[in-house]
């Protein structure tokens, strides 16, 4: 009646693969997940029970980092502190509970005053970012600056007696000159930690004035990333370590770097796939699988992100959305043989291409492997997950149904 | 593949609506929802998404007033105060948060002792409510009272330094003296509220005793309304205003002084159907839809609340129930046609014909609009709406959900 080998009785280990974004809303009835010609995903489904899942609750439209926290287990509304600490961990700052990030602009100020908040847009920004992680001190507390994506970057104060109780420096508008920083409450760590970011902002100012890249910049007509705008200043959540919270070594396969720092946080494993030029192109579905089942070896659980989905929803474009995930299917060919691994496709949260961003739209998810109760969803899809075994689960469901499933839970009572 | 008509992409207005008190448990399999002839709402259903609601919890047995609440996303548990509040803002005092409410009973006093608590049950009471209204005083406190159905009222006192941590004078038995009103805790604000109410109680009970309509009762030796019993003191809550937290402007058409009340205090606008004469007979389900897509010109959001099933549900008249059901169904006619519009039908707890009462049993929901994931559920009644898509959700889930299809929720995260 139902497509399934014969199985050993219990998995031991946890594959659990987030197609980033892969969900969407329907347009005249069809979504790239329901149209894609996917074999591999849609045996998986087969033989596995479906159900579709609010990553972090009905109605609640998530980013990846609240989702992937819920999914591991981690309530975002304890461990989400905020923008600053994930863009930390995301451009490849090794965060520690405690440490206060923050989100920073590269600006250009012309006589005391903020005249273009994105200094021109500038994206060349290593040789200024690796003078302020390097030149800028404050005493007795550690500065670590990293550049991020075009104008951005991410500053984390690392020390005892920090708060993130404190203001930003971002005037918001051009005009203005750099707003002080100041304490929140009355503590003397938010004093402290605004002296410092106060500090950091007069240091950066006459030190990358003068700089090569800036002084270029100037002749060619453009303004100077001169300066920087600090806001968001959040606490790294103290997570407890995954190893720990769940008795497992977990690792983590991807190529965004918010996932990547998201997974560290939570005691994860990074294994790159390729290359640090391979991973910077976006390493492939099947690479990252194949990594992901030889990591299966050596650890319990296996955390692969896979991210080309939610960039077509980004793009609102559903046939490269559709090809993309037709692409991605090839890579699910060995995860069907596997045989003692409780295998999880799920995604983060919805990218209707119909509006190009994160929607609360319910997610599906799928578990296959030993032990499953199989139901009659025979694709893996959005539109149909519903009719599924699982119902309708939470993010935070995931790891306590999947720990259960491979025999680690702890018995409540008796 | 999925039945569905062509749509624009996304809806940018909700219109819900409220079949007060229509679902029910089954008799012999039937309920009156399931037996009905209704083409509309089966076509709602059919090219729409389903599921089960516990508009307050599994098992949980609402009322119409914290069920609207918990639908219109106030979490009652924190909003609900009491039936004090719910009951003033029923009979049409526009409370405000702060007042402290009271539910009253006309009685009648003789030689200092309650003879009859409820005066008869007096039913014309125009008269004495107005004067109460007009004439008692307390010095820096506002005293609003407005009678309601039959040997009922409701009293609202306005101003600062006032507390619900009072007693109720009602001696809740025949042939004692109405209780003095004492504060429950030591608080400056309870004892000066407490005298308050008993200075009001002696107030009334002089004022209205010598009234014609108490003469004339007393001639026809028919008890005199001439006393007051105050009781469920209750603090109207500070309910965030329905445009602040959603940024939608809404509106509520509904016939019952209940509804129309709670949707005030939550900020909606009334909006009357017809003449106050066409209001107080029960304007039909299609006059209050006709008025609903006109409201929708120029609102965002409109609440429409049906009462007729909940009366028949009362009455235990299975074939009433079922009839106005049939008769409702026309109003649904042009809500099909609606295109930019994500429509909405619910109930707000079940009435079963059975006990003739609400009962906890999980009502149905249905959403239809653009970008809605079409399910193959078919009927709009309690016993299919299980299979649908939404699975089981609480009524505290529907304005996330809803703001989420309408693209108005904020990203939780990056």
């Amino acid at each position: 009646m139902y497509a399934c080998d014969i199985m050993s009785d219990v998995a031991n280990k946890i594959l659990l693969i987030v197609l980033d974004g892969a969900s969407d809303r329907p347009v005249e009835g069809r979504t790239p997940l329901s149209e894609a010609d996917k074999p591999n995903l849609d045996a998986l489904a087969y033989g596995g029970i479906n159900g579709i899942m609010d990553t972090v609750g009905p109605g609640i439209r998530p980013g990846s980092d609240t989702s992937h926290l819920a999914i591991l287990g981690y309530d975002p509304y304890k461990y989400y502190t905020g923008r600053g600490p994930f863009e930390a961990a995301g451009v490849g700052i090794d965060v520690k509970g405690g440490d206060i990030a923050f989100r920073v602009n590269f600006a250009t100020v012309e006589n005391g005053v903020v005249i273009d908040r994105r200094a021109g847009r500038i994206s060349d920004t290593d040789g200024l970012a690796k003078a302020i992680n390097e030149e800028v001190k404050v005493p007795g507390i550690e500065v670590i600056f990293k550049r991020s994506t075009g104008h951005r970057g991410a500053l984390v104060l690392r020390g005892r007696g920090l708060s993130a109780a404190i203001s930003d420096t971002d005037p918001k508008k051009e005009g203005l000159p750099i707003k002080e920083c100041h304490a929140l409450d009355d503590t003397p760590e938010a004093k402290r930690t605004a002296e410092a970011v106060n500090s950091i902002s007069r240091q950066v100012l006459s030190l990358l004035d003068g700089m090569p890249e800036n002084l270029e910049r100037k002749r060619q007509g453009l303004p100077p990333g001169n300066a920087i705008l600090i806001r968001g200043a959040g606490e790294v959540p103290h997570i407890p370590p995954f190893q720990e919270r769940y008795g497992l070594k977990g690792a983590v396969i991807a190529a965004a770097g918010l996932i990547i720092g998201i997974g560290k946080m939570c005691g994860l494993e990074h294994i790159p796939v390729g290359s640090m030029e391979v991973e910077a192109s976006g390493s492939s579905a099947r690479a990252k699988m194949k990594k992901a089942l030889e990591t299966l070896e050596t650890h319990d659980f296996v955390l692969v992100n896979i991210k080309g989905a939610d960039e077509a929803g980004h793009d609102g474009d559903f046939e490269k959305k559709k090809s993309f995930l037709e692409a991605t299917d090839a890579a699910f060919k060995d995860v069907l043989k596997l045989k003692d691994v409780l295998v999880i496709v799920t995604v983060d949260h919805s990218t209707p291409v119909s509006i190009k961003d994160h929607s609360a739209d319910p997610v599906p998810i799928m578990m296959h492997g030993p032990g499953i109760r199989i139901d009659d969803v025979a694709s893996y899809n959005e539109l149909v997950a519903y009719k599924g075994g699982l119902h309708r689960i939470r993010g935070m469901d995931v790891m306590p149904i999947a720990l259960d499933l491979i025999n680690r839970t702890k018995k409540f009572g008796a």
